[in-house]
């Protein structure tokens, strides 16, 4: 059972750690805006909580004057986002404890004090809203003791929130309901389904201000003429297969449809008008480098997939892994130490056969790549009992 | 009355040139290779014959061994698309000699030469196969005295070259026979329609080698899940309303649905398995420019398209041709001399407005366009009568 911290009877306290995801079947647009309810279903791997991850204390206090923020250091403001997010944990708080004779206070009307920080820089533009909204909603459920699936919640901060708050393989279905309220994630395979599975980020070096996500779907859904036929005619079929490609592991089939749906979700980005460009020349060319890898093989062995900005998200198996690096590191030798550029899991880079080199006919990129963090699939949010954990001191501020 | 020249009893000859032309509406796609029947309508502007066109002498002879052809002063293979253009016109030969008595030597079995040049340069990524097979079916024409419409049989050899047959706006109608023969090119507009309307070509510097037009609508066709959808339901539409923009002459709805088809054709190859790129940072920063520009005034008063290669061709009117010439040598600095520069009709560069220039917010980049050519709407192909505009000697061979 997990706890939240009682520091008096004035002060409560919940700390959570929760996972970054990589969609692999790409949510882009809303038919909702205020309620964040994507144009199509989607499907990502939960990344482990060690290598990226948001760590978020919530404090409830009697005593504190107005809801208050801190995201990595700095106080921010309560967006409309965020209190969508609280106003939906108290509505089921107090229905919690209407039903319930707890014998616990209630202080569903008290103000919030929030700290969250990232375990990786926030500015390399690995989508840290997922794993923050998600880490938000774990904490604020642990706190006010409210049960069940919480990813609905979740979406309202942000939509691919909601599948950060499973572990391994997760779908987050559009739902059919006007309220959203079937809008949720469920897990369609555990994190211990595929162990061989292996994910390497690519933080693209760039200095380009990106169109926001946010503000980029919306442009999306209001301008381009192929998103609809895409998000109503071909995302269902590539939710069946891919998610028989994944029960089944199969990788070469699982790969196809991660490049696949990376490149239709750039494309779409193309076909608004004025067009948005997330991928730079170094995208590009991992993108030419990834395919002549695979045909090289004769199969599908290396995945990339791109979100709203240059970095890339490379899928490979286990038997894959140190010679994938090893091309990494040829491709794109770095300026920093190895144990600087290759961060997360301890990885061996091996010795790529000569005639691969050759066929791959790479030529290199000094310091493109700014730093890689090798990981695999991991779990959903945890709660963080240990009072040593909180990062709120005892009178509900940043420590 | 179109003449062809009688060398001798045993050699005539024919001479014609034909332009470029540029799609604002993409052809991107076939439902039949062998014939070149596309997978959507398209349409066009015929550029002026003088700035860009191809010109070809075809001699037929009675001692000639086998058909030859020279293109830009060397000798080619003969290829199946250009036979299937041989072949379609001695067959439309024989039967006028069948119905009509000319008094005229049958010589639809003989063999020919064939000599093409352009004007431009060929690796200049200028599409000068539309004009190169509109040019060779023209003078074909003259040569055999075929009659009527000649468009089916160019787009034999290059579907885009079908409207190149055409001076003014021209749409090819993808037809509804299996045959093909109903796919063929109508004018919608004649050259002095819009006479206001002007058409820079900025020749963008890569050395990158694309994925030919040809394979890359093939595997569009293959691969895309995009593409039927932008054929069958997308473009007719755009057909219908640029259509009737041009028809009004109301040009910011032309601009915004040549802008739209630009990038959807871009998207369309973005969305192929492996996904093609034709557009690099340099046409990128056209198109953020020529957005720029159309926010600071309100309405669209520039277009840009691109085709299978980093080339822009812009279109605007008139009154706005001086001050986007001096916007482009801002942006795009050239060694060159301006007359070596600014190619084509003769135009005089303005002074932009300060502010116009303090929000474009221009970093200019020397040399990343070689050169440009300026130029307007213009006739179909046109024969030449003149035995001095031959490029076959007197014997059938190159000068």
């Amino acid at each position: 059972m997990e706890h939240r911290t009682k520091i008096s009877d004035n002060l409560y306290m919940a700390t959570a750690r929760a996972p970054v995801n990589i969609a692999v079947v790409k949510y882009w647009g809303k038919t909702n805006e205020e309620l964040i309810i994507p144009a199509n279903d989607s499907l990502s791997l939960t990344l482990h909580i060690d290598h990226l991850c948001a760590k978020t204390t919530v404090a409830v206090g009697r005593d504190f004057k107005e809801d208050r923020i801190w995201l990595n250091g700095k106080e921010e403001r309560v967006t409309t986002r965020i209190q969508n997010c609280l106003l939906e944990i108290r509505k089921r708080s107090r229905e919690f404890m209407h039903m319930h004779n707890t014998g616990l206070p209630d202080y569903s009307d008290w103000h919030l004090h929030i700290c969250s920080v990232n375990n990786f820089p926030t500015a390399a533009g690995l989508a840290s809203s997922a794993a923050g909204y998600a880490c938000l909603v774990k904490s604020l459920g642990t706190l006010f003791h409210v049960k069940g699936d919480l990813s609905a919640i979740a979406r309202r901060g942000s939509g691919s929130a909601c599948r950060s708050m499973y572990g391994g393989f997760v779908a987050w279905l559009k739902g059919l309901r006007q309220d959203g309220e079937d809008s949720v994630a469920k897990q369609i395979a555990p994190e211990n389904h595929w162990p061989q599975m292996r994910i390497v980020l690519l933080v693209v070096s760039d200095v380009k201000k990106d169109t926001g996500s946010t503000q980029g779907m919306e442009l999306s859904m209001l301008t381009s003429s192929l998103l609809e036929h895409r998000a109503t005619k071909v995302v269902p079929q590539r939710m069946k297969d891919i998610t028989e490609a994944i029960v089944n592991r199969n990788f070469h089939k699982f790969a196809e449809i991660t490049m696949q749906e990376s490149n239709q979700l750039h494309a779409v980005c193309l076909d608004t008008y004025p067009p948005i460009r997330y991928m730079n020349l170094v995208s590009w060319d991992i993108v030419h480098l990834v395919h002549r890898y695979n045909r090289y093989y004769g199969t599908n062995k290396l995945a990339y997939s791109f979100d709203a900005g240059p970095n890339a998200c490379l899928f490979m198996l286990e038997d894959s892994l140190s010679e994938v690096l090893s091309i990494v590191q040829h491709a794109f030798p770095s300026s920093l130490g190895n144990s600087d550029f290759f961060r997360g899991a301890p990885a061996v880079r091996g010795k790529p056969p000569v005639e691969l080199l050759e066929y791959l006919n790479i030529t290199p990129q000094p310091d493109a790549i700014k730093f890689s963090i090798v990981t695999h699939v991991g779990c959903g949010p945890v709660s963080l009992d240990d009072p040593e954990e909180h990062i709120l001191d005892i009178h509900g501020f940043p420590r």
